[in-house]
């Protein structure tokens, strides 16, 4: 992506500093640019959970690189397996919902194993870190290869029209390490000269539409209106919505997708309007353990802190202040993701290609990935 | 409803203090406590449009107060019935989905055609105003009567267990004169002893259930928890949703309902899920005129300043701050209402009785209503 017409990933590892990596300190976006240097397992971990970084491909990319820092971090005379173990328990007990924290910690525990040598070990997890983090950056590109013929498809049925897509919370380049999922056809549409309008979904309680998405498509030059949760089915309902791409945490390998909670409720819209509801999804994010999606992913449920409190730019103060907008004795209850049944899932973009949101579809793509699952 | 243990209306006239009526400024609870008097039509016309009043029923209320007021203001050799035609309009043109608002508005052009005499003209003014405001008392203690057993009927089903209702905006008693719609039956619920407890959707962009559902419930001391309106699809996918009661803004005679913005989506999740959705809906805001609510009834289109900023209490600043949470370059649009079609209504909850929402449904229990049609 493009910040300040410089292209900049969501996180970084700059040869020059060893032993650390770079990020976007996503809390204080949009009213400030901040980046955080993470040197420590513990600083990765509380970067995670406490969401200096988010989205479900940013979380594997930072749990990887995090690996990386468990190795320098290791103490003398520890056994290597042990130790890395702890420090992997360690990443995956920040957030439950996205299976990519759990698939790039695998993927690190596997190249590591067997090895002893401290240097070897940190050159292995600090290679494999930029290449999950590399990885990412042409998966997401490749959503948006596969993705954007949808979106040619309705600019050529209404020429001169501008295409309307709806998208909720932030599956852009700040989720990833760059592109975005469900940014990434919509930022090849723009690129490729196609009108393309966004509804941003605020995506309560967090934001992340609001302040992340919106913040990231007028970077790169996007039109683009905020619109708060409870719109999208009455702008459905009257016309005004041509396609919705959502991304996801976790799909199952049926289908159901697990993405910030509300995702659902958009789909039903679409569904009853007849709208195409689109989920990009890229191969890491699919669980090939789970079949049923709603009974089955874990939902994460953060404070009802989230919702009683606000953050913003206040103008009298000139700073960023935090208010209560609830009565001071209400409870709030914040569940972070839901799930979107597959039936509603109009199909899959991956990075290999659209499919149905069924295991044949899922499987015909990644026929590999289903002929070494595991029930 | 009680405030501090004191039982408390919207709207009140005080014969001591004539010349005006008393509202409570809603906009700023529930951090502070304001009581404003209304002296001038142009005074309740902003506080309708400003919403220091809001809901169908309270804006009916007030509107029919304002022609109180409008007498008094009348200049001397006008002609009472221009003068009271320009204030009925200036009035009407305040907002435009409660059809509340028209219905308060000819009821009392049509009470005060022909009378000529000052006096006469006041007196019959105030006491249609002091008429519509107890009858929609009545209206919303009645729908809590016929609520009731639908409560009670879960009650049952689950003996020692509490039943979980979930509401969207404010269809409280601040939404009316007294009782509520939608909070009707449950207030009368837990007065009966019944356990209940109330998700309150948050309700953005104006957070009318963050702010005031959930400060009327705490003051009735109904256990109630708010959640961000992207939630309710989860909690009714995981069986924490018993039943829906909104309330309605207008609905049309065939059973489609106008309510606060994302209403339609949380009754497509009810519908998915085979979670009663009802509706609780006096008689004056049906409108008898309209077949078609997604193509007919008007939807108020606000400022997107009302999705950009927002108001809370700051602890470190010791006051309520306003704060900006969205790019500073980033637009945002603000419907106001959107229409849920009959056929996920599972019943209207009038002041007569249930009903299914439909034409037949509603024409059973308001014959002389539906005779009187003109189509």
């Amino acid at each position: 992506m493009n910040i300040n017409q410089q292209s900049q990933r969501s996180i970084w590892y700059d040869p020059a500093q060893p032993g650390g990596v770079q990020v976007i300190d996503q809390r204080h976006l949009p009213h400030e640019w901040r980046i955080a240097r993470l040197e420590t397992v513990e600083e990765a971990a509380r970067a995670i959970k406490e969401m200096w970084v988010r989205g479900a491909p940013l979380i594997g990319a930072t749990a990887a690189f995090g690996m990386y820092l468990a190795v320098r971090e290791m103490p003398e005379g520890a056994q290597p397996e042990v130790w890395l173990s702890q420090c992997a328990a360690r990443l995956l007990d920040t957030r439950p919902t996205a299976v990519n924290l759990q698939w790039a910690l695998d993927r690190q525990m596997a190249a590591l194993q067997g090895r002893t040598e401290v240097a070897v070990l940190e050159d292995t997890a600090l290679k494999l870190a930029l290449e999950i983090a590399d990885e990412d950056a042409e998966i997401c590109r490749m959503i948006g290869v596969h993705g954007l013929p949808l979106i040619e498809k309705i600019a050529a049925e209404k020429p001169g029209q501008v295409v309307n897509i709806l998208t909720h919370c932030n599956a852009g380049s700040l989720a990833t390490v760059d592109w975005g999922t469900a940014t990434s056809p919509i930022y090849q549409a723009h690129q490729a000269g196609i009108k393309v309008h966004v509804w941003v979904d605020e995506t309560r309680p967090r934001n992340q539409g609001a302040r992340l998405t919106a913040w990231e498509l007028g970077q790169q030059g996007v039109p683009h209106t905020i619109i708060a949760d409870n719109s999208g089915g009455h702008l459905m309902q009257h016309g005004q919505v041509d396609l919705c791409i959502v991304g996801t945490d976790r799909t199952t390998y049926t289908g159901d997708v697990a993405n910030k909670i509300g995702t659902y409720l958009k789909a039903l819209a679409a569904w009853d309007n007849g709208v195409p509801f689109y989920v990009a999804l890229p191969s890491p994010t699919i669980d090939w353990s789970i079949r049923d999606g709603v009974k089955q992913i874990p939902i994460e449920v953060r404070g009802g802190e989230e919702v009683r409190f606000m953050r913003g730019w206040c103008d009298r103060t000139g700073q960023v202040e935090k208010v209560r907008i609830v009565p001071a004795d209400s409870p709030a209850e914040n569940h972070a993701f839901d799930v979107t049944p597959a039936k509603y899932v109009t199909a899959l973009i991956t990075e290999r290609g659209v499919c149905p949101a069924t295991e044949e579809g899922i499987a015909s793509l990644f026929p590999e990935m289903k002929a070494a699952q595991v029930l």
